[in-house]
């Protein structure tokens, strides 16, 4: 795809820049931001004139229904530089996709093409210098939006804010992921928001994951509230299971999250002629396989990590450790996907498209 | 009980008030809002020092989580005036208590008595004009907080803001409310955040709530997620069933809000030897109640219309209307406990509170 570079924006340029401040080689994810952002107010029925501006705090009355309500959505994306200095997305239409998909389940406004992928467009190209070369570096997009609209009154709001920012960020490495699988708390209903990036979905997993922490494990893999047997996903990542030489992946549904990361992983593995099957991994069955040793990987898949190889498992107050491999899908599948990012390798499935 | 008044507390007062530009007879409920609000910052791991000062909008990073992860929660109450010109509150502690649980489950700092009652009635204070006499009118109080610390990742915020703001109401008239039983979607799961007052729980319900105002329906009744055969309650009330003559409502659990006004309806009733079961009211029997005649009232309880009557519900495309009553027990309990709010019958309760 092309995406065409909106040009009836705003445009105010900040007169200094923050980059040679930022220390590149040590920068925590999600903590820095460039110099401008996006911003596009939704009022009178209709998406309003965007704008660049500079990074700077908003203002908003106290009764913004964001702050009561919850009405809110977001999208994780990422730019990539390669070695001819070309900055490239990776499927940004299908974050805009799904952004959309989240804006009608919130009872939200969507964003039009123009505006959400053609403004990004434009931003970046203002923001290029923070794109940086090299394996690992990326810019984070965080494209967002949420209800301005004033009035402590359960109801959808008139006014919307909907804002880009972005926010360099190097090779995520989270040391050696542990897993919990969760055997009260949960993350989506059915008939739910679990589907949408939605706002609401985030905080409600802080608690149980605190919890889970206080246990030494990093991360909740979620399984289905109603039984809490079958096995979903992470909190900002899908999970795939590997027994033997099968890779397993929860289906999407209305309780999980349709990754980006997820579908590309399942149609690089095709390519490859890697055996991988969309179905509910049970937690017993998991158990099993770690038990007589068919258990071979788990790991995570999104947006910040790509993938994020896990070293063990926690349920019903025992621990399961996972074998090291020498031949990791995990790592196989990850090199892959990244060199197609990068534009090291063939693009052949014409995912990667060209700020 | 009796609220300490907040001595400790930095007091700027508004140069004017608004007061005489608003008609107090015309009033839309949660739109208007008086002259102060109070503000309390948590930093460093601690509470700072609250604040009252002039209703104006708040300035945030644009990265502050409550925009991302939706980590806030609220609560409602009332202050009533009495005839006296005496201003009070009901349960109020219940009301502070019910926040410091919604703040654990979200992983936000729990509000220390001093700051929430006794900062609340330091704010009541000064603003006890606001407060009009007269049945039906009251000052509904929203105190909530939310993260207002920085940064785009998945966990919760070291920063956070206590406000409590106040808006004048009329008695609330909905009109005739007709209800349609949730079949496909829900508002909480098990293990989830449903018990608790968090800003995400209510924008989740705004399209499945507008599909039914599509229908002809101005509220929803939630079900279990799992089954669909359980009714829960409604989108910011309890709901409760009268069959012949018995009231039923369903037990509070981790999907349901522990409502003060249902709990006093229920104490009401026993007093009034009218007879109140707590358990779950199948949507079978509903219909079934419904068909032959049984089925005499179905009521919401929440603090902003009291008791909401109910005049039919919708389920698998069918309309069911109920009988008009005579002798309604929502109209007699409504009566009974808004005669305790406004202090025109005895508190055997105890629950009227001083300001
Ligand atoms: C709940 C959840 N699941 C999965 C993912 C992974 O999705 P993606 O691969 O599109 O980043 C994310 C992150 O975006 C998420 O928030
Ligand atoms: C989901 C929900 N249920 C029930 C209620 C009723 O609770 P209360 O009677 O305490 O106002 C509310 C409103 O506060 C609510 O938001």
């Amino acid at each position: 795809m092309e995406i065409k570079t909106l040009e009836n924006i705003d445009i105010t340029l900040s007169p200094t820049s923050k980059i040679n401040e930022v220390d590149f080689e040590n920068i925590s994810f999600g903590n820095t931001f460039t110099d401008h952002m996006l911003v596009c107010d939704f009022a009178d029925g209709k998406w309003q004139q965007p704008k660049i501006v500079p990074y700077a705090p908003i203002t908003l009355d106290p009764s913004a229904k964001v702050f009561h309500y919850g009405q809110a959505i977001f999208e994780g994306m990422k730019a990539y530089k390669d070695d001819q200095d070309d900055v490239w997305l990776f499927r940004p239409e299908q974050n805009h996709d799904r952004f959309n998909k989240s804006a009608v389940r919130m009872c939200m406004p969507e964003v039009p093409e123009d505006i959400f992928l053609g403004g990004l467009k434009k931003l970046l190209q203002i923001e290029k210098d923070w794109v940086k070369k090299g394996q690992g570096n990326s810019l984070y997009i965080r494209p967002f939006m949420f209800a301005s609209g004033k009035g402590v009154v359960a109801a959808p709001a008139q006014f919307y804010k909907f804002m880009i920012l972005l926010s360099p960020a190097k090779a995520y490495y989270s040391g050696e992921v542990k897993v919990l699988i969760a055997e009260h708390y949960s993350r989506a209903a059915n008939g739910g928001i679990g589907a949408a990036k939605a706002a609401g979905n985030y905080a409600g997993q802080f608690y149980p994951t605190k919890l889970a922490n206080e246990k030494g494990y990093q991360q909740v893999i979620w399984t289905d509230d109603a039984t809490h047997t079958k096995l979903e996903e992470a909190g900002t990542m899908n999970v795939f299971f590997r027994i033997n030489d099968i890779l397993y992946t929860a289906p999407t549904s209305e309780r999980i999250l349709d990754g980006i990361t997820r579908k590309s992983l399942i149609e690089l593995a095709k390519r490859e002629n890697i055996n991988v099957e969309v179905r509910s991994v049970l937690v017993d069955e998991l158990v099993t396989a770690a038990k007589d040793g068919s258990l071979k990987e788990i790991f995570g898949a999104g947006t910040a990590a790509v993938v994020n190889p896990i070293v063990g498992f926690g349920y019903k107050e025992e621990y399961y450790e996972l074998p090291k491999l020498e031949n990791s899908l995990a790592l196989e599948l990850k090199a892959k996907l990244t060199n197609i990012q990068y534009k090291k390798a063939d693009d052949t499935f014409g995912w990667t498209v060209k700020i």
